[in-house]
């Protein structure tokens, strides 16, 4: 298999974009990804969308505002892994040889409201399990008798993730947020307060992905894909329907193959990309993916490791907390936020000269998505 | 390139099954598959899943129903080329030695009504575009006014594939019309009557596809994927926004790669299915794909040349018209039937003795998915 770097990434911003046509979201994404990576149009040889709310082939209506050439577009449909599948499904192409550039991108206009929980089995939905914060909620209740996690550790991951949000102008929000204003902000879903909550957004993210000889003509300093893994969930008997609590399979899972992939290992990552939808999945993926080891995430929070100047920086880009999650989007926004930073263009929230960076994100299925990427 | 087979191939009925989970749908599909195929759930190492309009992650739900065993799962949302499209991805993994065994299927349970034209801009709908069966009914227009084409044409192609349905259990509709039984029904966008346009039907179907060397172990006459292809339209100014209009060169290109990968052309094809979502579109496809020249269908089609007797049967299966079209099941459903016919399992419909199949969907976007089977 040939190496696969990122030429160009490009965003729209996210954000609440009512009565814009997705289309226009879409190419202005792909336009700066374009832009970013230097290349022409007719050098795009196919093309994967990620959406998860969209209506029926918007990829191809995204691609047809710019050009339609001819080449092979698909619409991938995995949740909140939307456009880390269709990332994924790219660098397979060019990894095997088949293109040499190939374009991911992602968009959603999110509706508003807490995202419903489709994975659940309708008897539960009945039961209470109708949105995501419910099933979060649990989660985290579980993480403090387990752990001794606090809801002050919750308030602080809101407080740093809105904090990263607010050097970042494709967030969301770019507020500043204190861990008073988080713990009292409206309750969701207890112990979740309404600021522990991702919003609901409108974006979209693309990037531009290149064999590592073909890009030569391009750059110097291609960022190079080390492993991009997509991964379903387990669980022991096919009666079982309880899929949502096997979440955190499908996240170590992917984790372990992507570091397999990348010869790598979790001492190697400097910064992270996490899929908090809620402020408490920062904690469980980071321990999933064996950032550190079950129960101390919170260790590394209160002694400022996570931060933009720790030894680990997770979310430097704001997360889902502050930049927000269109999810068809999120995916690519981690990966373009993990570029920038690879390439110290991350302004005031550039983290220090970091090597490798790591993106995941998790969503119905369950699937969890995990590139690495390096200078 | 690795060579790849199909190994198995199953289908749910197709009809209207209002109230059936979609999941037992699906797993009724992948378990014929798998039966067929002979292997064990085990042996899957990653699967994609066409589908349209359902719900998130739709594909994890089903492959949950049979066992979550963590492997990749990618949902592929193509418009009517959507299984076509998963299909062609799991060509591609196996074909570049990433996986041995991978799974493509599909599903719909499409909602009642003509299905509607989202691929139009909005002024082009709010002036008649409305549903599928205004574009096919201007296109059927304008094949009579180029090549003489008439609607008694029309009427010949549904009476020929409601006569081949009948004869397929897996078939929406098992009814023998006349042509003026056809003729006769109502009209819905002149000159197409309501018997010349496909019904919304609900339905699955799964393929089992397998690298040749791994085949060995479970048969001695596999049937190869000669190609696996897939191509959107083009136009020549992004300016212009009648995408529908060039769907013609989408199916035309998608041929075109198709012939070349397979190392075949379309003289070497001995059956064909087409998607003729309204009865003039296996007459202006069969003539994009080259199987006759412009204009020229009408004369294999007035000399019993298309018939299951004939010397290039379409649709053998039924088509679209009596088969039915739940638009993520509808090319592998057309996969199933070449693969059935190749192997001389099609019972009462067999055509006499083919050796190389071609199998074509096209939608939104527009997306054109052409796959070949060889013996």
């Amino acid at each position: 298999m040939r190496e696969v770097v990122i030429l160009g990434v490009g965003m729209h911003k996210f954000g609440r974009f009512d009565g814009m046509d997705f289309t226009e979201m879409g190419s202005v994404a792909i336009q700066n990804a374009m832009k970013d990576a230097d290349i022409v149009w007719k050098d795009i040889e196919a093309a994967f969308c990620g959406n998860t709310y969209g209506d029926t082939a918007s990829g191809h209506r995204i691609v047809a505002q710019i050009g339609l050439t001819g080449i092979p577009i698909v619409n991938v449909e995995n949740a909140c892994s939307s456009s880390g599948s269709a990332l994924r499904l790219a660098y397979q192409e060019i990894a095997a040889g088949i293109y040499d550039t190939v374009l991911a991108f992602g968009w959603e206009q999110q509706p508003r409201g807490f995202i419903t929980s489709t994975a659940f089995p309708a008897y539960q939905r009945a039961m209470g399990m109708s949105i995501l914060p419910a099933q979060y909620a649990m989660l985290a209740r579980r993480h403090m008798v387990e752990y001794g996690t606090t809801v002050k550790h919750l308030a602080k991951i809101s407080v740093k993730n809105h904090k990263n949000g607010y050097y970042n102008p494709y967030a969301h929000y770019q507020v500043l947020l204190t861990e008073e204003q988080v713990l009292n902000s409206r309750m969701v879903c207890d112990p979740l307060t309404l600021y522990m909550c991702c919003p609901t957004s409108h974006g979209a993210a693309a990037a531009v992905l290149c064999s590592k000889t073909k890009a030569r003509r391009y750059t110097t300093k291609p960022i190079t894909v080390a492993a991009a893994v997509l991964a379903s969930g387990k669980y022991q008997s096919p009666a079982c329907d309880h899929i949502n609590y096997y979440m955190g399979s499908a996240v170590e899972l992917s984790g372990k193959l992507a570091y397999e992939a990348a010869g790598l290992g979790p001492e190697d990552i400097n910064i992270v990309e996490t899929h908090e939808a809620m402020a408490n999945a920062e904690i469980e993926q980071c321990e999933e993916l064996g950032i550190c080891e079950k129960g101390e995430y919170t260790q590394l929070l209160d002694a400022g490791e996570t931060e933009i100047t720790g030894r680990i920086p997770v979310n430097p880009s704001g997360g889902l907390l502050a930049r927000g999650h269109p999810l068809g989007a999120t995916s690519l926004a981690q990966v373009a936020e993990v570029v920038w930073q690879l390439r110290e263009q991350a302004g005031p929230r550039q983290v220090n000269n970091p090597k490798v960076g790591l993106c995941h994100t998790t969503g119905s299925g369950p699937n969890s998505c995990v590139t690495i990427l390096k200078k």
